[in-house]
């Protein structure tokens, strides 16, 4: 069996999309052990030698809330640029933005929340309060001429509040977007949205103000809908997505919230789409095979698993 | 967390959908150990009363092969028939369709493939062979006015033979609706086909005479792409889909063809998109736990996995 699918084009679908590689922050931040320097180190080097544009590298969030990060400053200094590739990190707060900027960071990502339950359990603030933490970052980052993505969780259920109302995630996305974020991404957190929700909630964030090339879905596979969502999300024109090598990670707050999309059932679905991605999925296969003895467990993609590489 | 997402409903989509469970057939040929017959039963029993109105429950294929199934005589005779549930028994040949006229069998299902390796190494035949066996089995069923499912095997893409031609597919399926099978279901048998593919498929498959109003979609999961072909499909105007419950079985002849379509993924799917399915999810879910107990591991149904119901 080859390592790619058949390829079979549908009109009207983007004929090139950017994934967003979230796995060695989002992933790695739900680790129970904290994985060594070098393994994040290598594993980053070799998503970008697998093609990957885009690989969020670390957060500086304070190393009390999530200590498998706490080596933030390190990995940037030792992290070795690839051409063509960027390397954004996330910041909670003004502190992490002073930190991500004497480390070198050149693109930054902020993290806000659709919900106010989220708001509170995950950032220890409100919703209002934490878009109030992130409007200096933003600004201080667009005084630098820094692009900083701005990330919604909880944009289509919540594990304490249920089914969340589309206008939630659109009026948190439009202020964010007001603040000066360049992109939002939109978070299935617990990953129980639907096809129809995903058009649903794009059409209500559009409307509110975000124009649709500004709009990532970050979506969850916990109930095993991400790809068909990433589906709906191609057909509603976004061509920006999330997902995470080998299926690394979840939300270490949310209950059920295991199960980011795995990057390689992403490019599986694309590459046999005929969408560019610039990925090289056998590599990148590898890759997440390296990491999973590394971890000392199997990758949960369903590609990995089926692919014996 | 509720135990069904938000309604969305996508405008072009069928409002009700036909879920064709597999799981007592299909899921259960590919256990390792027999399971006892009480089992089954109850089984059957549950998925009825979870509201499946389509239920295969067996297959009179010779013990020799399956022995799982070898108390399928058994089986039809204490099953206890539901009003208003189809339960479709698979023959392999008219000797298997002598047994099911006696045990009682009311609708069949035949199987062929659309490849001739797969056929050889499954059906120790040659494509000609499996049709040319399917034939006086789909004559004698049409004579009393039996109706019958023809199968497709192999689809999208064979462990043997690699990328299948869509005009494969589109020929068998032509051939045994010819014959006068009532309904073809399109196999992806080691569950490769992506979006795009299922569209170029179905499309084939009509172009060739079978009008798609008789084309259900057998998925399978294992690179992840179930749902998004289902949601493919959907788009397509397919209104009948085949899955297991709690993701059971898959196929025991071919090489990684582990991942039966959950019916628990599919439906929280379709309640999502606002699509009738008659289904109850919890009861489905509370079924699948059940019989996880009795098999002494655990679904692998991202839903059931999800729901701690």
């Amino acid at each position: 069996m080859d390592a790619m699918p058949a390829v079979h084009p549908r009109p009207g679908l983007p004929t090139r999309v950017s994934v967003y590689e979230v796995g060695p922050r989002d992933g790695l931040q739900a680790e129970k052990a904290v994985v060594p320097l070098p393994v994040k180190l290598e594993l980053i080097n070799r998503l970008g030698e697998a093609g990957l544009e885009v690989i969020e590298a670390t957060s500086f969030v304070s190393p009390r809330w999530i200590p498998q990060l706490a080596d933030a400053d390190d990995l940037m200094a030792k992290l070795e640029r690839r051409p063509g590739v960027r390397y954004p990190v996330l910041v909670p707060n003004q502190q992490g933005f002073e930190r991500a900027m004497a480390a070198g960071a050149d693109e930054l990502a902020i993290f806000v929340s659709a919900t106010e339950t989220f708001a509170q359990q995950n950032l220890g603030t409100t919703l209002d309060g934490a878009i109030d933490m992130a409007a200096p970052v933003v600004a201080a980052s667009r005084a630098r001429g820094i692009p900083v993505r701005g990330y919604v969780s909880m944009c289509f259920g919540d594990p304490w509040e249920g089914r969340v109302d589309p206008g939630r995630p659109a009026e948190v996305a439009a202020r964010i977007t007001e603040l000066g974020c360049s992109t939002i991404s939109l978070g299935d957190t617990i990953g129980v949205a639907t096809a129809g929700q995903v058009v649903t909630v794009l059409d209500q964030v559009e409307a509110a103000g975000v124009p649709r090339n500004r709009i990532a879905l970050h979506l969850h596979d916990t109930y095993g809908q991400a790809l068909a969502n990433v589906l709906a999300g191609l057909e509603a024109g976004i061509t920006e997505f999330d997902s995470s090598a080998g299926g690394l990670g979840g939300c270490p707050y949310a209950k059920s919230a295991t199960g980011n999309l795995a990057t390689e059932d992403l490019i599986w679905m694309l590459d046999g789409l005929g969408i560019e991605t610039g990925v090289d999925l056998t590599a990148l296969v590898r890759t997440s095979r390296w990491l999973a003895g590394e971890l000392g467990r199997p990758s949960p993609s369903r590609v990995v698993m089926a692919l014996g590489i």
